[in-house]
C-alpha cells in the first residue's frame, strides 16, 4: 500500500516582523521569562500587512523556485489552511490569481481537517498521484491566526504565529521513497475544547449581538491537553501494531505539530525521541496548519532531512482529530 | 485508470418549509410568472430552524439507512460544503458530533472547491478507496445559503435552495463500474463573478465598517454565464478527446451542477443533452454544492437511474472552476 511519490519542492514564506515575548509579558505584567517557561515560545511571525492569499503564494512560488518547475507544471493545487481569505471562492484558486497564472487552468481545491489540513490533503493528493490522476501536486498552508487572538488572554496571544509553507510532491519511480502508512482519527466530544464560536453559519456575522471575542480563538488548554494525551496514546499503539510499519525506535525524524510546549514534552519523553524531534515551537509558535509544513520545510533546507530519510508526520487538531503519515522522502 | 467504486447508499434532507414565488414577486412588484420566466425556478427550500450539521447529519443517517449500514460501517466522512458551521473545527466532525457518534473515531475531513466541492470530495475518495486507505466512505453536502441572500436582489434571493445531500462509496469487484474519467480546471479571472465579499480573513467580522451585503453572496450574472460558457466548451473538448472516454452521444444520464436556467439550457441545446439531464433546477433551485449530489441521489431515489447506468457529473463553481466525473453506477 506504498504510495510512491516523492517531494521535489519546499518553500516558506516568514513574515518579517517577529513578536518577541518581552511586549506581551510587560502588558499582562509578567515576569521576564514567563511566557518562555510556560508555553516554550521565545517568539513569532506576525503577518502585518501580508494577507493569507500573499503568503500562501509566496510560500508556493518558492518551492516552485527550489523544484526548478513553474506554476503550469503543477496538475494540482491544494490549499490546506484554517485560515480562509474568503468564504466563496474557496483560497486556493485566489493564490493561483495571485501568481498571476489565473489562465493556466491548473485546477484549485481546498482541504480542512484543523490543524491537521495538511497532512490530510498530503495523504489524498498521495493517493491521487497514485492512481494516475495527477502527476505533481503542490500543498500549501497559509496560516495567519494572528488578527483572531484575544489579546487579553496571554495563553493563546502568546501561543500562535503567522506562516505559510508550500510542498510540491510528485510520482516517483525510486523504491526508496513514498508513503508507506496514514492514519487519521476524529473524536467529536472534544469539538469546543479549541474553537471559534463565531464566524461560520452557527453564529454568523449577520447575527446581532455577538461579542467581538467569538470571532476569536478559544481553548481549554488543559482538557485538551488531557484529553488529547490519552487519545494520541490509543492511536499509536494502533499506527504501530500492523507488521508491515517500521517500528518507531526505527524512524529517523519525527515532525510533530507544534501544539504546545506540554504536547511536544509530552511525545519525546514518552515515546524516547529526544534528538530525532523536528521542533520549531521556539522561533514561530503554533502556525495551525502550517506548523507540520513548515517544520518539514525547514528540515530540509537545512539539510537535516535528507533523500530517503524516514520521517513520521503528525498531529492532533481542533475537534479533535489526530494523524499521522509515515513517509519516507 | 479506472477506480473501482459504487454507490451503496443516498440520502437527502429537504427541509420542510417550502418558499414559493409569488411572496418574492410581490415584495419586488413583480408581474406573476416572472421569476419561473427569468430563473426557470418554481420553489425552493428554506432551512428555517435547521442548521447545516442538523441537515448533514440528517442526509447521511438517511444514506446510511439506505446503504444498510451505522456510521461505524464508514472508514472516513468528507463533508464537501460551502456552508461551514465554524471557521475551526471543520463541520465534518460536528456532523459526528451530531449523530451521537464522537466515539467512532471516524475521520472526518472538509473538502472545498466551491459549488463543486462534492464533486471534487467524490474524486478524492475514490482515488484514496482505490489505493486501499479506505473501504467506504461518505461525502456529504450540507447548504444554507438562504441567511446569505440579499432579500433586495431578487437574481439572487430567488435563486439559491437549501438542502443536503449524502452519498455513501465503498470498493467494488464489480467489473462495470467506477470512476472512469475526471477533470477538473480552475481559472481564477473568474474569482470575484460570484463570491461573498466578507466573511473571511479579508474582510474579517473584526474589521470595522464592514457593510451587511458584502456578508452576503454577490454575482455578476451575465459575465458569469458568458465567462463559464465559453470556458465549458473548452473543458468539454479536452474531457472527451481522449479515446478510452466513451462518448458523450453514449452516455445515459447527464447530472450537472444546478446553476440557473440559462446555464441548463445552453448545456442541454448544445450537446444534445435532451431527455439526459436531471434536471431539479425548478423545485429546488440552485443548492451550490449540494445540487450534484441531490440530483444524483433523487435520480437513484427514483428509479431512474439504474445500476451500471453511465452518469456524467458536471459543474461549475465560483473562482472559477469546471468539473466532471464520468462514473457508472
Amino acid at each position: 500500500m506504498r504510495l510512491p511519490i516523492e517531494i521535489k519542492g519546499v518553500g516558506v514564506y516568514l513574515p518579517p516582523t517577529i513578536v518577541e515575548n518581552h511586549a506581551m509579558e510587560a502588558r499582562h505584567q509578567l515576569a521576564e521569562g514567563t511566557i518562555f517557561t510556560d508555553l516554550g515560545i521565545k517568539r513569532r511571525r506576525k503577518a502585518v500587512d501580508e494577507n493569507v492569499i500573499e503568503m500562501g503564494a509566496a510560500a508556493l512560488q518558492n518551492a516552485l523556485d527550489h523544484a526548478g518547475y513553474v506554476f503550469e507544471d503543477l496538475d494540482l493545487l491544494i490549499n490546506a489552511s484554517v485560515s480562509i481569505a474568503y468564504i466563496l471562492p474557496n483560497t486556493a484558486i485566489l493564490i493561483q490569481k495571485q501568481l498571476g497564472k489565473a489562465n493556466s487552468g491548473v485546477p484549485c481545491m481546498d482541504v480542512n481537517q484543523s490543524c491537521l489540513s495538511w497532512l490530510a490533503a498530503l495523504d489524498m493528493a498521495a493517493a491521487l498521484i497514485a492512481v494516475g490522476k495527477y502527476r505533481r501536486v503542490a500543498i500549501v498552508s497559509s496560516e495567519k491566526p494572528s488578527p483572531f487572538l484575544n489579546q487579553e488572554n496571554v495563553e493563546t496571544a502568546a501561543l500562535f504565529g503567522d506562516v505559510a509553507a508550500a510542498v510540491i510532491i510528485e510520482k516517483s519511480e525510486r523504491a526508496d521513497c513514498g508513503i508507506f502508512k496514514s492514519q487519521f482519527v476524529s473524536y467529536s466530544d472534544g469539538w469546543n475544547l479549541s474553537w471559534m464560536p463565531a464566524g461560520g453559519q452557527i453564529n454568523s456575522p449577520l447575527k446581532e449581538g455577538i461579542p467581538l471575542t467569538d470571532y476569536m480563538f478559544q481553548m481549554q488548554n488543559r482538557r485538551l491537553l488531557l484529553y488529547t494525551i490519552k487519545k494520541t496514546k490509543d492511536f499509536l499503539i494502533s499506527f504501530f501494531k500492523s507488521e508491515d510499519v517500521m517500528p518507531l525506535a526505527e524512524i529517523k525524524h519525527i515532525v510533530p505539530h507544534q501544539t504546545s510546549r506540554a504536547g511536544l514534552d509530552f511525545l519525546t519523553a514518552t515515546y524516547q525521541l529526544e534528538g530525532r524531534v523536528i521542533r520549531i515551537l521556539e522561533d514561530f509558535g503554533n502556525c495551525v496548519a502550517a506548523s507540520i509544513p513548515l517544520a518539514l520545510c525547514l528540515g530540509i533546507q537545512s539539510g537535516r532531512i535528507q533523500k530517503g530519510d524516514s520521517v513520521l508526520l503528525i498531529g492532533t487538531a481542533a475537534g479533535i482529530s489526530i494523524g499521522a503519515v509515515l513517509l519516507k522522502t
